[in-house]
């Protein structure tokens, strides 16, 4: 009998705030998911490629990722571009969160292949709200390509 | 004082039953859109490119691409290659809403960078939710890039 394994989300955030909101936010909201933090761009790609401190990882492959633009050292912009550049790695959905309302980014990380991009809201109230429409969106409406492993 | 334009979407299907069972669920919905419809790969590339038969159009670029994979000469998953390989197009949301749930097709329209791929419900009921939810997170929740002519 095959057994269906919660899907990973990997969210790259480096604000414990945040990252402490958004638990908050899968428990309250129920979401049977794997929430998987990493707080650094470089970290995040250790853990897709499991190398460095992840080179032991038994963890599936990412269903989603979600990606904060502004990390200290690479930034969320050049990690996108480097996920959307390697085989491997292209097919796993990454949906943008930032404060950045500015439409160069936008366009940017649309033109890098991001699958989508949302400003992450101020209020706990619309954040809330915004990432309940996320994960119904992604892990319900949309579907997500197979786990092969990288 | 500046006007909000409707999103203009571009629905590619060529069929006519489900084209109108998606005029159907627009209304129902009240989403205030535009809906243009093509029938064809080429018909698509026309409208996007502005040439062809569509060459003295002057409606704004779509805010998002619907795209049915099986169409009648070029296919749909030809026509996302084509769109995501074109510097002025890739930036555009592409949704693949197909009956196909061959895990090949899901795999290959991510790697080639698709948005986010749907499988067409077969009943009108479940069209009509999951259509719901795709135009409540693209056109509410997500951010579009903005609209830069091609």
């Amino acid at each position: 009998m095959s057994t269906q394994l919660e899907p990973l989300v990997l969210l790259i955030e480096d604000s414990d705030e945040d990252y402490a909101a958004m638990q908050c936010i899968v428990q309250k909201g129920g979401w049977n998911l794997v929430l998987h933090r990493v707080a650094t761009a470089d970290d995040a790609l250790d853990f897709l490629c499991r190398r460095g401190a992840h080179e032991a990882t038994t963890t599936e492959r990412p269903a989603l990722i979600l990606l904060d633009l502004n990390l200290p050292g690479m930034d969320g912009r050049e990690l996108l571009v480097e996920i959307k550049a390697d085989a491997n790695l292209k097919s796993i959905p990454v949906v943008v969160l930032s404060t950045s309302k500015n439409p160069r980014d936008i366009t940017v990380c649309y033109r890098s292949g991001v699958n989508s991009y949302q400003i992450k809201q101020v209020s706990y109230e619309k954040f809330f709200q915004s990432m309940q429409s996320l994960f119904a969106y992604w892990l319900h409406t949309a579907t997500l390509p197979s786990g092969a492993q990288p």
